[in-house]
């Protein structure tokens, strides 16, 4: 039985991520698109999900969804009405309350609803989890900085409110610190940097703690030229963990522990196509909670006007 | 067993309503008091939790946080540390991640914790709850307003991050609607008034909707002079709904259906005795998630400075 899933919204992330990953994994098949203004040769195109639930009935039985996160809500919604599996890109809404009715409207269809972390399938996550399941931690830096106009380029939406701004690279950090350490975190101090003509921060610096107290400092920043840093630092009693690149590379001591290819797309698709054979859930919010208490907590600081061009 | 109770916090919501509250209810005795510049005659008084729990041992089982929100975790996990069941002001915290590592410890050490939402306890919020949940929905309107000089003087904190501004008092009108309507619902626009000069909000305009699509919006506004207006509006198929002065009155298509006198602390001191009579926990995040959310979501629009003299 092969997953035939529908991506909507072909736009930068499922042309350089999904569509390739989709082709690599056993037991999924893309076999239809929905997008505003875009197709893939060979495939039936449909102008947005209504159009094509309404053409392809039981043809596919899988929506995956790369559109941005404000509007998504409604076409989950509508997908698991149709009664097909969804996987939601990260962040998996613009808010957070949005998602508890897709929860129970895809319990209700007995079909899966998988919020993704992509992030979280990089190769050296699950070893960072490991390691720190057993150690003191002292405290946590997490640096995730980039270039805006490398990374997100004439992407609009991502400076509306709900496309978080610098948030949405940030989440990636946020997803993976959630998953790595033992005990729950919760902020004290959020410092959001405000281009003065823009609607979304270009910059963050956030300071979290645990129950035990212990420091957790993230940075967030668009504003990084000459190459990027996404680093995670942890100080513990067996030593310094570092994850670097994304969390595709592990150093224990600043010595290289595990270093494999980005394959975290793949990892999520087969994750999915775990799931729908159960109709199991998969929605961690905690991610998307932390920016929602970022921008609840934060102090607004101006900064210089961002300018595309 | 009479609950023996500390209060934290002797500002004005614990004087105006805390203190006589837990007077006319039966089983609950106000035994001591901790606060920074206040104390109460005839009880013993300290500066701070800390010095509170040090020196009350045994003495005390409850301990009642009417402190801001901002600082009130630490001061709440000191209590349920020492094993006190703990009741806490809305809103119950400056995150909403703070909060699970609370439950975890409340559980841990078998006492209750109670996130109070006072305007749930208003008295014509129960009949509005039990006639919705047989209408036919059409629309929501919520009109939450009142002059921010009257009713927060000189509060300094609800104008600081995490102080929450205008939902100060929006938070007590989104504990009830969550409390009355029989679906969850959901952001799909926020729209954010800043005085240039503040961290915090004094208006909002938002846009919620739920599974069926039902319109419900609500304004807060802390600009309102001559008189306040905190009213909820629902128009059903069995009628227009009607519930004004923050939950008190109850109107069917403008009859006045029911008018009790304010006991909303009562209430909320009666349901924290039964409570502890098995530790339970009473913990309702929604209200405040739709603030966070609203932050998330918020567009921001700069209005005129605010000054308090």
């Amino acid at each position: 039985m092969t997953l035939r899933t529908a991506i909507v919204g072909l736009g930068k992330i499922a042309r350089d991520q999904h569509v390739p990953s989709i082709a690599k994994v056993e037991g999924v098949d893309l076999v239809a698109i929905a997008s505003r203004n875009a197709s893939l040769d060979g495939l039936p195109s449909f102008s947005d999900v209504n159009e094509l639930l309404a053409a392809v009935g039981d043809d596919v039985d899988a929506v995956s969804l790369c559109t941005p996160p404000q509007g998504r809500h409604a076409q989950a919604e509508a997908a698991l009405r149709a009664g097909k599996h969804v996987m939601l890109e990260k962040p998996p809404g613009a808010t957070v309350s949005e998602i508890a009715p897709l929860v129970s409207l895809a319990k209700e269809k007995g079909v899966t609803l998988f919020a993704t972390w992509h992030s979280r399938y990089a190769s050296a996550v699950e070893p960072a989890r490991a390691f720190l399941a057993d150690a003191g931690i002292r405290s946590v830096h997490v640096e995730w900085k980039e270039d805006v106009r490398k990374w997100h380029p004439n992407q609009d939406w991502i400076w509306q409110p709900g496309g978080l701004g610098v948030f949405d690279p940030g989440i990636n950090a946020l997803s993976i610190v959630t998953a790595i350490l033992p005990r729950p975190i919760f902020l004290l101090r959020s410092d959001l940097f405000f281009p003065e003509n823009r609607a979304a921060p270009i910059a963050a610096d956030l300071e979290f703690t645990d129950a035990l107290g212990t420091p957790v400092r993230a940075e967030f920043d668009w504003r990084e030229t000459g190459g990027e840093t996404w680093s995670i630092h942890v100080e513990t009693d067996m030593g310094k963990l570092s994850l670097r690149e994304g969390g595709k590379k592990l150093f224990i001591d600043d010595v290289l522990n595990v270093d494999e290819p980005d394959q975290e797309y793949v990892g999520l698709y087969r994750r999915f196509v775990e799931l729908t054979k159960t109709g199991a859930l998969d929605v961690d919010l905690s991610p998307l909670q932390h920016v929602a208490d970022a921008f609840l907590l934060g102090r607004r600081r101006a900064v210089e006007a961002f300018i595309e061009e």
